[in-house]
């Protein structure tokens, strides 16, 4: 047995992942439905973003959750007050994959809404890897992490649309330099919009939300591009 | 091409990483070297852990770092002031392996020291499926990241000795429950030691470092246990 056997077929399985991607990019585009891949590590804070997100929304667009999790559906039942939403459990492995999403976006009823959003495992390193036929990547990165981490998980923040500086309200108690981390961050990808925002607080939350509808605009006028690789 | 030959070939690359681990302790545990794998979410806090505990036991034992990280030196460069270390580069894979952690302490020059800590890749989920020839197993949980943490990524809490609850300074800002925490970790794995700590402001170090002490004091004595699976 050498090598080769499995270089040849993880090959074959990313091609077809991919290509699914791409279909279900294409169809989610046809729907109108901006779909938006939120990817960051354990803990920082996407799921009571994603609440926030959805109750500012609420008026103005349709939205829906999926969200992932190795283990447990607390994050859905979290969610269900403030958007349809349905969990997506890996049972061990460290990321969403396509084939999940459309299972998910299936099990909530292939719901006629205007942004989907994908709530990836808590993991800044595998999730950078895979497309799940997403428009838009959101990248998050909590204050409290520290403003190295773009430099230090790259890929996150080089394939990824914007960039959601979370629990800002901790910035008087933490050592982190939002310059810093924004400057590295766009050394990695100059084209990363930048949010600074708290949850809890609700700073920074309308400017979030207006760039999520002005997106959802540019792709039902057909003008969003591809993802970043 | 069918999935046999991945399980196949999957399964001999375990089965060598795993001989390789046990010799790698079983040699570490003749020099009486208490090897001490650290796994947490990215900005958990592992390198400012590191060096406030390497400081803290320079007088009563002889330590030396090996730090994982997917790109970037940063770590070892802030960890050359506290004690010997070295960078471990992954360029790209989520976590450290027994190969990388043996190369790295050749690198290091094959220190004799009392206890060699193996700083893994910010990543709480792939880790905890690879034995780096540790004896002990730390996952570390910053109390910003909430405390759901342990019941949504229970691997590397089922197979760790210790938990560290990491920039307790932080507790009086953010919604974090320790008590239901450190239940939920218990609930996983019931014989798990609990720390609560900030490297920041001291609290709690002295009682981490003198668990670290009497471990690598019960190897010497031959009455350490092997890893948790």
């Amino acid at each position: 047995m050498t090598g080769r056997h499995v270089i040849t077929v993880e090959r074959d399985l990313l091609a077809d992942a991919q290509s699914q991607a791409a279909n279900v990019r294409e169809s989610m585009t046809a729907r109108g439905t901006l779909v938006v891949n939120v990817m960051a590590s354990p803990g920082a804070g996407k799921t009571t973003l994603l609440a926030a997100t959805a109750d500012a929304l609420r008026d103005q667009v349709r939205v829906a959750v999926l969200v992932g999790d190795i283990a447990t559906d607390r994050d859905a039942r979290r969610l269900a007050a403030h958007a349809p939403s349905v969990q997506l459990t890996t049972g061990g492995a460290c990321h969403l994959d396509v084939g999940l999403v459309e299972r998910g976006w299936r099990a909530l009823g292939a719901p006629d809404v205007d942004i989907l959003f994908v709530e990836n495992v808590g993991n800044l390193v595998c999730p950078a890897s895979h497309d799940l036929g997403e428009h838009l990547r959101v990248v998050l990165l909590s204050v409290a992490e520290g403003d190295d981490k773009p430099a230090k998980y790259p890929k996150a923040f080089r394939t990824s649309h914007a960039l959601a500086i979370t629990k800002s309200d901790l910035l008087p108690h933490v050592p982190f330099d939002v310059d810093r981390a924004v400057a590295d961050a766009r050394r990695i990808q100059p084209d990363l919009a930048v949010f600074e925002m708290s949850a809890l607080t609700g700073a920074g939350l309308s400017a979030w939300c207006e760039y999520l509808i002005a997106e959802q605009q540019r792709l039902a006028r057909g003008e969003l591009c591809g993802p970043r690789r």
